[in-house]
């Protein structure tokens, strides 16, 4: 067993670092989020960091980096209020990687990628024509984490695509056969085997398969 | 393809909803946070919202449902300042899941799921004994979401204990040879297969496998 305590950590060279703190926190969500700027130039990037927040009503979060430098997502959605959320899918994973390339402002990561875009339901940030689960938000509030600068999004979930037979009869999504990735750090993609589901958890009753 | 939006999603049996909202935002982080009440109760809880926050300082984040229920695991964190996060792994799936019932305070998660205490390094607060890659955290600080009143908590990483084989000569962890475990939506449990790191993403460099 290897053991890292806060001080050997800072001692670490901060590549070392930086992929052992990111793995360290299990599987991640991996997304591609869609937005557009004012002018209209098109923007896709990869992000690990959506959270569910809550369902009523429905509430989801991610993180991005501290604003110090270029982040063409953000800013778009401090401009237009709106953005898509995509799952990245097993046979998008290089696109999915290729859009954490730091391209200029006004290229299109969807073009740059190979990804198309494409305009569903009412708000204007583009979707990932390829993605099969994907929903878009309204931007609700920020909070700044102070302890380092990264600023947590908070998003309203607008209009929700799922293959039907992906849903359950209870509204659970089966996000193995939908072949969404999960990430591993910073550059890690997984794919999922054998679901099990289990009933609500009771005391004094055992763990029970759905 | 089934298309929701906040008009319809609103209409559903809260139940469908919860499952839809908590599956569609990808695979979640499963984590066992240990804790201890000021008097010496241990307590257990599988949390699905670790999040990581930045490699220097190591900080991850994790939120906690309202307050206006009861909350060991946040009280604790309040009271001693520490807890500990353990990776639910594939043998201990359906402990985890036992977790989540709702225990009285004095009751120990620990033995009513059939998981075992450890204390590792300086600080009061149980590991889980069984689990394979955790660490330690302080608490740092904690932001309420105003919309919901849900708290993220921020804890800063202070001792990290993972297998010696499990991690790459870049400080990568093989979450996947750790048979560490993704959840979906509330109550679904998923192993990972098919791991595949990609090098740093550059414009104008085709995606290459590391």
């Amino acid at each position: 067993m290897k053991q890292f305590n806060i001080l050997t950590l800072d001692t670490l060279p901060s590549r070392y670092r930086a992929n052992l703190i990111n793995s360290c926190t299990g599987y991640k969500s991996l997304n591609l989020i869609g937005t557009q700027s004012k002018s209209g130039s098109q923007n896709l990037a990869i992000f690990n960091s959506i959270i569910h927040l809550g369902s009523q009503p429905a509430l989801i979060g991610f993180t991005s980096r501290p604003l110090s430098t270029q982040r063409d997502t953000y800013d778009n959605i401090r401009d237009t209020g709106v953005f898509t959320v995509n799952h990245a899918q097993k046979d998008l994973i290089a696109n999915a990687h290729q859009t954490a390339a730091k391209y200029p402002s006004t290229t299109s990561e969807f073009e740059a990628a190979g990804l198309s875009p494409e305009y569903l339901g009412a708000h204007k940030a583009p979707f990932v024509k390829e993605s099969t689960i994907k929903y878009s938000c309204t931007y609700v509030n920020e909070y700044e984490i102070k302890e380092n600068g990264c600023i947590m999004i908070v998003g309203a979930i607008q209009e929700l695509y799922v293959p039907e037979q992906l849903i359950a009869k209870d509204g659970w999504i089966n996000l193995v056969e939908a072949a969404t990735v999960a990430g591993i750090g910073l550059d890690g993609y997984v794919l999922g085997k054998k679901v099990t589901r289990y009933e609500y958890a009771q005391p004094h009753l055992a763990p029970k398969i759905l």
